[in-house]
């Protein structure tokens, strides 16, 4: 089969690779409909030390069972199914918490990637969604985006505590920021303050459901959504860098919550006496994307919500390094790979 | 009057002060019938630079009501109060939340403190907790534990969300965190963990609902809790510092809740890629203790909790040296004064 593998930063190759196969008895092999760029795919892009060996890319797609293994009793071939960015067993500890994330059998993709014509899927039964739709569905967009960029911003509406009549600040416009818009919105936020510089993705923004953009950083950024909104209770932060987190810091009020959906790109951050005088809650992380998908997708099908739209562009699998690179120097929002 | 006042670190002296009187029309002064050191009292006993004007100490009291202002309703000559350990208006919007340790118009105590015969209140509508009591009350120290301490312990619990049946981990045996061991138990956990090395110290934490006692510190600390529970989804950190919060983080289950209580000893905190992993939240901070008088102050009146319990030594006011000294050797648990 043909795969996307990276062999170092910059370095994207479309290249032939073994047929991925059933190993253990829980795995399926899914034939890819679609796949994307994950914003945690242009780290490695960005810095990723060249190798001979190339690692296969992909967390996030959507696809058919091609065949099960022998323990998977749930799916068969033909199935329409969409992944949750990690794989899980949906029955441990963790799982039945609903904290997937962290499953004691579960992991990340990487051995044979979603950005390729088929992949295995360890713990099949407890990790894929059956999507009751055909391979040609106009929704398959929407719905491959609750493999992680609406899953995710969800998981930031749910942690933060949004609610009927809440004013929230987003902070970032990229594709979960945009997805976290819309997760607010839909679970009742009246006043959705989106902080971002994007005009076109802030635009989508709006039409997500953001009341407010701004566009100012730090200092002035803060002053303007205290302007806006007298400061917020709830804040969504989606970059991960301390500017994004000292904005959220200096824009919620006493008492708020600020959930983190951005990987940090730092180990230590301000939780001095300042923040706990003022009683200031982090939460949020890596999203448990499996726990979420069956709860959105009754509103994807009936489209009251549409997340497919941050796919600004499409890519056929020969095209993945141009994928790449348009995400990378900010010319796609987030690009959809069709094998 | 007679007050405690702090001239230096190491050096408390009690002199005479003029008598608070009415300032603004919303005041009211207390005669002061019971006082206590609190732990954040040493800090200054052990750090503070000497100084020729000298500090006014202590705010947690419990007294009687001798005079009021002209805009004071809900008071009268006579009345029994206790006081948060600040000062608030009870109307501003992060009252109206709940999150008087915010109020716009509050504030510390300070200009003459707790630790003397008599206060001067501002707010004292806000502010002040008439109590059903008469001054003799053999309730007293339960009630004055309402000041700071319980409603602080309180505050760790309603944070980290404990209820019915949870296994709770509290790491501190100070006052703090055996108030803390109380409201967890008064909550419905189930499984509680103390983590304290002062034996006379966690075998109160035993009496107040403590299931199991860890003295080890550290790994080791660590290792013996996840033994004792496989891990725990609440954890109350009582006492501020980085080894404090590197206990809890070790101890707590991914996704779960860690609530400080101690006001941190660092300005910078691990927040970053692995508790993100890990879906930690960081919640608790300054307990809004006036927003929980009255949610436990039944309690208190029929036995049903007993924090006054903590104060394990009863001082005159011209002992408050004596006060200081002894819990600063931590041969006192917590300091009662009666004036």
């Amino acid at each position: 089969m043909r795969a996307a593998v990276m062999y170092g930063a910059g370095d994207v190759r479309v290249e032939d690779r073994p047929d991925p196969k059933i190993i253990d008895p829980t795995d399926a092999v899914v034939r890819t409909l679609a796949a994307c760029v994950c914003g945690s795919d242009l780290w490695p892009y960005a810095s990723m030390p060249a190798t001979d060996t190339g690692r296969p890319m992909g967390h996030e797609f959507l696809g058919i069972v091609e065949e099960t293994g022998p323990e998977v009793t749930g799916l068969k071939t033909g199935d329409v199914v969409v992944t949750p960015f990690t794989y899980s067993d949906n029955t441990c500890d963790y799982c039945v918490k609903g904290l997937h994330i962290s499953c004691r059998n579960g992991g990340r993709y990487g051995f044979d990637g979603g950005q390729g014509e088929a992949v295995r899927v360890p713990h099949a039964d407890g990790t894929l969604v059956k999507l009751p739709v055909a391979a040609d569905s106009a929704l398959l967009p929407s719905l491959l985006a609750l493999s992680d960029v609406m899953t995710t911003g969800h998981h930031g509406a749910v942690t933060a505590g949004v609610g009927r009549g809440d004013a929230v600040l987003v902070v970032g416009d990229g594709a979960v920021g945009l997805c976290a818009v819309i997760a607010v919105k839909r679970l009742g936020a009246e006043r959705i303050v989106l902080a971002g510089r994007h005009e076109a993705r802030t635009n989508l923004g709006r039409e997500f459901g953001a009341t407010d953009v701004v566009a100012e950083r730090g200092e002035e950024g803060i002053a303007r959504i205290r302007e806006l909104t007298g400061g917020v209770d709830k804040v969504i932060e989606a970059v991960g860098t301390r500017q994004a987190l000292d904005t959220a810091l200096g824009a919620v009020l006493d008492g708020g919550t600020i959930s983190r959906l951005g990987v940090p790109q730092y180990e230590q951050g301000p939780i001095g006496p300042a923040e706990f005088m003022r009683n200031i809650t982090l939460t949020g992380g890596a999203s448990p994307a499996r726990a979420y998908i069956e709860q959105l997708l009754p509103d994807v099908l009936d489209g009251a919500i549409t997340p497919g739209r941050v796919f600004d562009r499409t890519f056929s699998l020969d095209q993945a390094p141009d994928a790449y690179r348009a995400m990378a120097d900010r010319q796609v929002l987030k690009a959809l790979i069709r094998p």
